[in-house]
């Protein structure tokens, strides 16, 4: 504790005036009536988010910014050091994590659509990783850079996770929307979901290291756009959710070396209509834990630990772009065996649990802003 | 099919003027737009149906009776030759099912609220087979009658089911609603499900035909109220559904001597509010399958099969008496890996799919009927 209040000092502030609206609404659930609070406003896109211990919080915004919004709301200035990101599209800032030994060493790890040469619009998903010191970024390294790069501005995937212990980082990929002929095959990292070591080096038990023509980072494939991420804290399982087309938003817990599907099978359907490839199923191919038929446009994924909702303990909650949501999913072993939705009334980017046990989700806008949902006393 | 054919003649007919209305709704789903009809009115209560192979169906009302309905809807005069049957509360003729064998036996199998002594209101749940001829059934045989007989005309479950190689006779019970001691017991029948042979002898490979004071027939306990029951075509597998209290109602695939929990875990709460037992979890006691909370009053299950819903093959189906709908949930393994509501603004009993992969519900009226859904073509 000692050493992680001396790295929150050593950030910087930087403060602008953004502060929160008193806004605040109530949702009844059948466990607690839920009351949401703005705790800040007016960020670009917000994307990804961290706690950094003593209520402030690392934010991305999908517009190339990385923020410390303060405990009161207070939005800060941008961070400086960013490597260049291609803001095009979907693309641009995504994801960040605090190293597992932040409080020793300052690193964070994040994600962003990187340009193949400066201003191209030749893009692929990149992972960095750099020391933060006085809202500045120091020793940049890209330890991560999507193969192909290719023309085009959707599907990046972009989100992150470290496992429980730490020594790997997980990086959901997508297949950038016109590149389906890719995904099933391993020579390339378009519709993958990748595990490195934080130092961005190949861990040898990755599923496909001795395979020829294969990318040794590849830990499990045939994945649409991979959107959210956590690790289960009862199992160290990884559990992720994509987007199907239309329907079949998945949920799954991807597994080493598995192919799970896309875009062979899906419970999804063309836009407009019709069957994609072969329909639900395909021996070899794995089935979602759960879908979303229609689309929820599902994001970002939390399992929820905490004193708010002692209901809720270990369930799975989802947000929703398009469903404005978040589905509140109760989860036995490796099954889900009961939703609720919460009808949050705007698009919902990302989920965090924070330390006290209340959540935060990012509002997918323009003007977006940090919700914090707590339980009604 | 000679024989059955034979059989469906012997049975008579003994028709009266109930004819179906010729009401027409659609409903619309992801996969298909359903068309409602209405095969038959008038019925009080009905509770099971059975397809006799011509068109012709056995539906029992809970009210007491047992009928033919023919395929144009004409539903015939009550059978003769049943039981005393306690029409009371809940209670009254419950399912049934036509013997395995019934194309060469004529038998059939039904359960229903028996009284201990001739017009008692001390009642349980019994089963009986019979031989049904020219509109009468013969050699009535009790096969199964639960203990203890209780005042009280509450949660009888009574829903029945064959093993997929017909060796086996499953019929869910229920815990009278207020024997609640007695569910974690293993002396009685209260809250269990029970396996039998068709004879009504007890299976040497029940799982505590040696334990001393258990009752031989149990085949897993801790049941509230079963209610609807269906093998899995694909494993043989049986599926159940049954009532929680106000929420949790829920889907369970009853393994060999285990605990289903009630009513010391549960996902439901007590009416008014406030938790049931001790909450979610224990070891030992098993979870759903699946539950819905709040509680849609489920009622019957079948597995989808048939040439009508092509992409619902091995889906679930679940009828809601309070939730009045069809809740289509999609099976993966023993997974429910989506749920979709088809609302069908009426309290339905049961579901059957029929042999041209229609699907036929019962809707729980006093003047109840016989709904039939089919694809618009």
């Amino acid at each position: 504790m000692k050493l992680l209040r001396r790295s929150i000092l050593m950030l910087g502030l930087g403060l602008t005036s953004f502060v929160a609206s008193a806004d605040t609404d109530t949702i009844k659930t059948r466990w607690a009536d839920v009351k949401v609070d703005t705790v800040a406003s007016g960020l670009n896109h917000p994307w990804g988010l961290a706690f950094l211990g003593d209520g402030r919080m690392l934010v991305t915004e999908r517009a190339g910014n990385l923020r410390i919004v303060a405990a009161d709301g207070s939005v800060g200035e941008p961070i400086s050091g960013l490597p260049e990101i291609k803001v095009r599209g979907q693309g641009g800032l995504f994801d960040l994590r605090l190293s597992p030994n932040f409080s020793n060493d300052n690193l964070i790890y994040f994600s962003y659509s990187e340009p193949e040469t400066a201003g191209s619009d030749i893009t692929s998903t990149a992972v960095a990783r750099a020391r933060l010191e006085n809202n500045k970024l120091h020793d940049v390294k890209v330890i991560f850079s999507q193969q192909p790069k290719v023309m085009g501005g959707r599907h990046y995937g972009g989100r992150l996770a470290f496992s429980a212990n730490g020594d790997f980082l997980f990086i959901g990929l997508g297949d950038h929307g016109h590149r389906q002929d890719d995904v099933q095959k391993l020579d390339n990292h378009t519709g993958k979901l990748v595990r490195i070591h934080p130092d961005g080096s190949v861990p040898k038990s990755n599923p496909f290291v001795n395979q020829a023509d294969a990318k040794p980072e590849i830990w499990s494939y045939g994945h649409r756009n991979i959107q959210g991420m956590d690790i289960q804290p009862t199992t160290g399982q990884l559990w992720t959710v994509e987007h199907g087309p239309q329907g079949g938003d998945e949920v799954n817990m991807p597994k080493a070396g598995l192919n799970y599907g896309w875009p062979v099978i899906t419970h999804g359907e063309q836009y407009g209509g019709g069957e994609v490839g072969i329909g639900f199923k395909k021996d070899g191919m794995e089935q979602p834990i759960w879908h979303w038929t229609p689309s929820i446009a599902v994001s970002g994924v939390a399992f929820y630990q905490g004193s708010q909702f002692p209901q809720w303990q270990g369930n799975l909650l989802a947000t929703g772009l398009k469903g404005q949501q978040v589905a509140r999913l109760e989860v036995n072993g490796d099954h889900i065996i009961h939703q609720e939705t919460l009808n949050l009334k705007r698009r919902i980017r990302e989920v965090k649990v924070s330390p006290d046990g209340s959540i935060y989700l990012l509002t997918d806008e323009p003007k977006g802003a940090i919700l914090r949902l707590s339980a009604v006393k």
